[in-house]
C-alpha cells in the first residue's frame, strides 16, 4: 500500500480515476498474481477471509481511498457480490457474478430515491409490474454509486404494492445499465465534485425498463429481508475502512507534527495542544477498531440479525469517530490540510457522508435504543 | 439578495465564478445606482456605516458567497483598501486605491508562507532589500487569496532582518501582480477546487522582483504592527459574515425540515432529534450574532488593540459556531445536503478554513487567554 | 461581596445556612440600611432597577450562592414576591405579600409532583376542592425549595378537573406552611446534601389541608397561564446568576493557573490546555452574558411572550456553559478542586440541576424548534 | 450483587459507611465461604484471576460503590497488597500483607502532597533521612485515601534528595497509622462529603515520624519505579470499575426511561432524545470495556511497560465515558436522578474525581502523544 498505492493519491486526487485507472488495473493484476484477489469472498471466488481477518485487512486497505478497488473489494460491487453469492440463480452468478469476480465489470445498486426519507425504507415508489415475462420498472432513484461505467444495476423496486406487511412488498431486480428507458439524468456533485466511474454517483430515471422475468434477485417481497442482509457486513465493511482512515489521519499528524516546525528547532509536536489532539484522536480510533473487530466477530459467530445492536453502533460511533480525527488532522495541518498535497481535504469531503449513507446515525441511534429498551419492556417505534 | 443574488448561486457552484461573472457586474452596478456601493468604508469613498452596522449588514451579505462581491466588500480587496486608506501616500491612493474602490481591479495579499507555521509570524524568508531607488524582493508565498485576476499584490517582506525586535523587521510593498520575476507556481486546489479568480489561491515566488522605493506601504519596520490593524476589523467581517452562513444553515434546516416527510403528512421536523439541533444552531447562532456586534462596538469605541480579547473570542467561538451549524445542517439534509442542489456542501468545504487563516483556533485561545493571566501576574508566551 | 460575602462561603459550605445565618443578617441589614434592597421589585418595594439592570448586578450577586439571599432576591422568594405583586388582593399582599418583601419570613412553591414528568405540566394529580368557604387539597409534591422555615407556600392544584383545555384545570393557591394535613415527608438530599431551611428541597403530603377561600392566587384556572409568567423573568434571574457562577470559575481559574507552580518558577498557566480552557470559558461565558443581557431587554420591551425564544434559548444555553465552565475549573484545580476550600465543588454538584428544573434542556430545545418551525408552516407537539 | 449488595446502597447513601459496615461484614464472610475473596490476587492470596478475567469481573463489582470492598479488592489496600506482594520481605508480607489479605486491618498510600502539582511527581518534599536504624519523616500529604481506619499507610519520601536523577530520589517506607508524629490535619471534604474511614480522604503531617529502618518497601530510590508498578495495574482496575459505573447508569437509564410515563400510555422512552442518549452511551460504554479488556490482555502478556500507550489511553478515555454515561443519566432521571434514591448522584459527584486522580486526564494524553511522536523522531517532554 504504502510503496505502490499511495503514490497515485496525488493524480487521483488532481485529475480523476481515468488518470490512474492503468495504473489501478496493472496493481490490480499483481494482486490476482499473489493470491490475494477478493479477499472477503469465500473460496474458490476469493481468498476466504473470516469477517474478523478481513476486518484488519480492511483498516489496511481503507488507509487510501484506492485500496480497496486493487483488491476489487470497493462498494457496492463487493456489496453486490455477496448479494448475487447468496441469493444468484446459477445463471445470473454465470452472467453477473462471475465478470464481477473476476473485476472485468462494475455494478451498481440503486435504492435511496430523492422523494423519499431514508430513514423510511418502506417508503418507495419505483414500482415494477409483471407484463408476461417481463418486469416493467418506472421509478426514480439518486446517490446510485459507481453506476457509470458499471454493467447493470441492482435495483429495489415494489412489486407487491398492496401486500399487508410493508415489509413485504419490494423486491431486487437486475437491470442492464444500457437498458432502453434507463435514463441517468445526471451524475450529482457531491461535495463539489461529480466525479468518475466507480467514484461518481447518478441520478435515475426508470421509464418503462423491461427486464426478463428471470432478473428478480431472490425471492419476490424479499427485498428488504434481502437488503438488510446485504447492509449488515457492509457496514462492517464501512466501519474497518473508516478505521483505516482515521489512523491515516493520524499517522498524518503524527509525521506533521514531528517535522514541521515551530521556530527553528522547535516542532509543532511541542504543544501540548497538538498532542492532545493526537492523543484523542489515538484513543478513539484504537476504540473504534475493537468495536468493528468485536462486531464482526459476532456477525461470524451469531449472524446479522445476532449482531444488530454492535452493528448499528459501530455505524455512528465509528463515523463520528473518522470525523473528527481527520477533522483534527487538518486542524494540525493548518493550510496544508485544505489543500491537494495531501488526502485529508478528499477524506473530509467524501467521508461525511459516511454519517448519511447507509442509515443515518440517527437511525441507528434508534435501532440500538429500541433493542436496549425492549429488555425493559417498552416498545420504541422507528 | 434573496430575490437577486441566491438564484445566481447553482451556477457559481457548478460552472465557477466566471460563468457569472457578467451577472455579478449588472448586480454591482445596480448595487453602485443605488448608492450602497462599499457600505463599509467612510465617506467620500464609501457608506460610510459605522463598524456595528456593517456587521449588521455584513451577516445578510454573508448568507450568500457571492454577496460580499456585490458590494465590494470581498477579501482581500476590502482589507487591502482600509490598508491603503490608512497607510496610502496620496500616490498610491491614486494609482492603486482608487480603482479598486471603484470595482475596476482587484488585489492580493501575500503573507502566509509554506515553509514557516503561521502561528509564528515573524519568522518570515521573504525578503526584499533596497538597491538603489528599487526594492528587490526574493520569497515564497502562498495561500494568497485571489491573485488570479488581480492588479497588484501587497507583501509582506523581511527589510530589516538585523533589527533586535523581531516585530520591527518586516514591511509591506506593493507589487503589480504583473511584475517580472513574479511567478505564479499553482493555484492550489481548495478542498478539491482550484477555483477562479477574486475565488482561488495561488503559490508564488517572488525571484528577484523589482518594484520602485515608493512602493512601501506605511513605515518601513511596521509590517507586523499594520498587519494586526488590517486583521482586527477584517475579524469582524469574517466573524458577521460566518454568522451569516450558519443563520442560513439555520434558515434551509427548517424549511428542508418543514417540508420533508417521513411519511405521508409527517414532516421531518417531528423528529426530536431534527428539532434539537436546530435549537443548538438557534442558540449559538444567536450567541455568535451578540458577541460579533458586541466586539464591533468595542472597536469603533476603544480601538482594535483595546478590543483584543473580543475580537480573538470571536474568531474561535463564531468558528466554531459556523461549522456545526454547517454540520448539523447538512445531516438534516440527508444527502441532499452532500450535492450541489444547497450551498451547505460548499459552505462545509470552503469554510472549514475559517478555523484555519487568520490565525488558528489555537492561536487565538493563547491570545485571550493571555490577555486574561496577565490580570494574574502570569506572563504567557505565545 | 469581594469582601464581605465571599469569606463567609467556607464556613458555609462545611456547617451549612444556619451556621452563618446571623453574620447574613448583618448583611442583609447594611444592605438595607445602603437602599440596596430587593433591588429587583419596583418602586416602593424595591429598588426599581430594569430587568436588564438588574440582569447585570444580578452577575454579581450570582458569584456567591449568598448573594442573593443578602438582597433578598434569593428564589423562590423573589418569584413569589413577583407573583403576589401582580396577582395579589390587597389582603394577600398585606400579608403575604409585605413580610416577605421585608425580609421577616420566607415562603416556599409547590408545583413539581414526583409521579410526573415535569415536561408535562398540566398532568398533575394534587387537587383543590371547594367545600363551602374552603379549598380542601389533597396531594404530592417534591423538590418545594425551601419549605423548611417557611410561612406558607404557594401550590399549584387541579381545580378544575373537567375544563376541556387542559390549560385552563389549574390554580394558584396560598397555604401556612404550619397547615394540619400538610405534611413535610423528607427533605430530599439533592447531591448528597439535605441542606438547611432556604437551601433545601422538601418532598410534601397534602392530606385534606383546609385554607380559606379567598386563599386562591389570581384567577381560578389561570394557575398554568400565571406560572409561565413567574417562570418566564425567573430564567433570566436563573441565567444571570449562572453567568456569575461560571465567571467566578473563570477567575477562580485563572487565579489558581497563574499562582499554582508545576516546578519552581514555571505557574501551571504555561500550559497550553490550561490555556485553552481558559479562552474557551471566556468566549462561552460572555456569550452567555451578552444572551441574557439580550433576552432581558427583549422581555422589558416585548414581554415574556415575546421573548420566548430567547428565554428558552439562554435556559439550556447558558446551564451548558455553567456546566462546563465549572467543570474545566474543577478539572485545572486538581484535587483542590474536588475539596471544599473553593466553591467550584459546591456549585458543581448544586448546578448540575440548572440543566433540569424550571425545564429541562430538552423541554426547551423543542420550546425553541417549535417556535422556528412555525414560520416554515411546520406544526411540532412538545 | 443485585440481590445483597444494591439494597444496601440507600442507607450507605444516607447513613454512611459505617451504618451498613455490619452487613457488609457478613457479605465478606460469605464472598470468602464461597472462595471467592480477594479474585485478583494469586493463589494462595487470591482467586487467581488473570487480569482480564478480573477485568470482566471488576465490572460486575464496579457497579456499586460497595462491591469491591465486599471482595476486599478496594482501592488503595489491592494495590498496597499487589505491591507488598512483589516488594515486600518476608517480615514486611507477615506483618502487613497478611492480616489485610485476610482483610482484618486495611491500609491507606500516601503520595499526594498539596503543595506540588501531581503532574510534577518527582516534585516532592516529603522527605526520609536514616538516623541511625530509624527513618525519619517529615512532610506533608493529603487525599491520602482510606487513611482513617487503617493500620498503615505506605508513604512516598525523598530519601536522596541529591541523586543525579530525578527519579531517582524517592523511597516507599511502611508507617504505622498510629506513629507519634504523624498528624491527621483533617479529613477532606469532597463534594461535600468527608465521609468515613474506607471512603474519607485525609490530610496528614509527618512531624519527625519515626519508624525502623527495615519498613522500608522494596529498594531505597525506586519510589517511582515502584509507584508505576502499583499505578498500571490500578488504572486496568479503575478503568473496568469505570465501565461497571456506566454500564449501571445505562441500566438505570433504560428502566427509568421504560417505566416513566410521560402522559398515561407514553414512557419517557419514547422520546427520541432519550433514545438517542442511550444509544451515545451504550456505544460509548462498549468501546470503554473493549479497551479496557484489551488493555488488560496486552498487560498480561508485556507487561505495565510495554501496555503503556493503552493504560494511559483508557485513564482519559474510560474517565470520560464514565463522566458523560452518568451525567446523561442523570439529565433522563430529571430530579429523580439530582436525589440520593437512585446511585447516580453518587457517582456524579465521587467519580468527578476519575479525570483528576492517578494522573490527570491531560498528563495521560500527554504521555501517549509522546510515545507515539516518538516514533516519528519527536521528542516532547512531559
Amino acid at each position: 500500500m504504502e510503496a505502490q498505492v499511495w503514490p497515485l493519491e496525488p493524480r487521483f486526487f488532481r485529475q480523476g480515476f481515468r488518470a490512474i485507472r492503468p495504473a489501478l488495473e496493472e496493481l490490480r493484476q499483481e494482486v490476482k498474481a499473489r493470491g490475494w484477489w477478493l479477499p472477503a469472498l469465500p473460496r474458490p471466488w476469493g481468498m476466504g477471509l473470516s469477517l474478523p481477518e478481513f476486518a484488519r485487512l480492511s483498516e489496511e486497505l481503507g488507509k487510501s481511498p484506492l485500496g480497496h478497488y486493487i483488491f476489487n473489494t470497493q462498494a457496492p460491487d463487493i456489496g453486490n457480490m455477496e448479494l448475487l453469492l447468496k441469493q444468484g440463480t446459477p445463471e445470473q452468478k454465470e452472467r453477473f457474478l462471475k465478470p464481477l469476480v473476476a473485476g472485468e465489470i462494475r455494478s451498481a445498486f440503486a435504492m435511496t430515491e430523492p422523494e423519499h426519507a431514508g430513514s423510511n425504507p418502506v417508503w418507495l415508489s419505483t414500482r415494477a409490474a409483471l407484463e408476461g415475462e417481463e418486469w416493467v420498472i418506472h421509478g426514480h432513484k439518486w446517490y446510485t454509486t459507481g453506476f457509470e461505467g458499471s454493467e447493470f444495476v441492482i435495483v429495489m423496486c415494489i412489486t407487491d404494492p398492496d401486500h399487508p406487511n410493508p415489509y413485504a412488498r419490494a423486491s431486487q431486480i437486475l437491470v442492464p445499465s444500457d437498458a432502453p428507458g434507463l435514463i441517468q439524468v445526471r451524475k450529482i456533485a457531491v461535495m463539489g465534485e461529480v466525479g468518475e466511474d466507480w467514484a461518481s454517483h447518478a441520478e435515475l430515471r426508470f421509464e418503462g425498463v423491461r427486464v426478463p422475468r428471470e432478473n428478480l434477485l431472490g425471492e419476490r417481497g424479499k427485498g428488504f429481508a434481502i437488503a438488510q442482509e446485504r447492509l449488515g457486513p457492509g457496514r462492517i465493511h464501512h466501519g474497518m475502512r473508516w478505521v483505516g482512515i482515521a489512523q491515516r489521519a493520524l499517522e498524518l499528524t503524527c509525521a506533521y507534527a514531528a517535522a514541521r516546525e515551530l521556530s527553528p528547532g522547535k516542532p509543532l509536536a511541542s504543544r501540548q495542544a497538538v498532542q492532545h489532539l493526537i492523543a484523542d484522536t489515538q484513543a478513539e480510533v484504537h476504540a473504534a477498531r475493537l468495536m468493528v473487530l468485536d462486531a464482526a466477530e459476532k456477525v461470524e459467530r451469531l449472524g446479522t440479525e445476532g449482531a444488530r445492536v454492535e452493528i448499528s453502533a459501530i455505524k455512528y460511533f465509528v463515523a463520528g469517530v473518522l470525523q473528527r480525527a481527520v477533522d483534527r488532522a487538518i486542524q494540525v495541518h493548518g493550510g496544508l490540510g485544505l489543500s491537494d498535497d495531501t488526502p485529508l481535504a478528499y477524506f473530509y469531503r467524501h467521508e461525511r457522508a459516511a454519517r448519511i449513507y447507509d442509515g443515518a446515525d440517527e437511525v441507528h441511534k434508534t435501532v440500538v435504543a429500541r433493542a436496549l429498551l425492549k429488555g425493559y419492556g417498552a416498545e420504541v417505534s422507528l
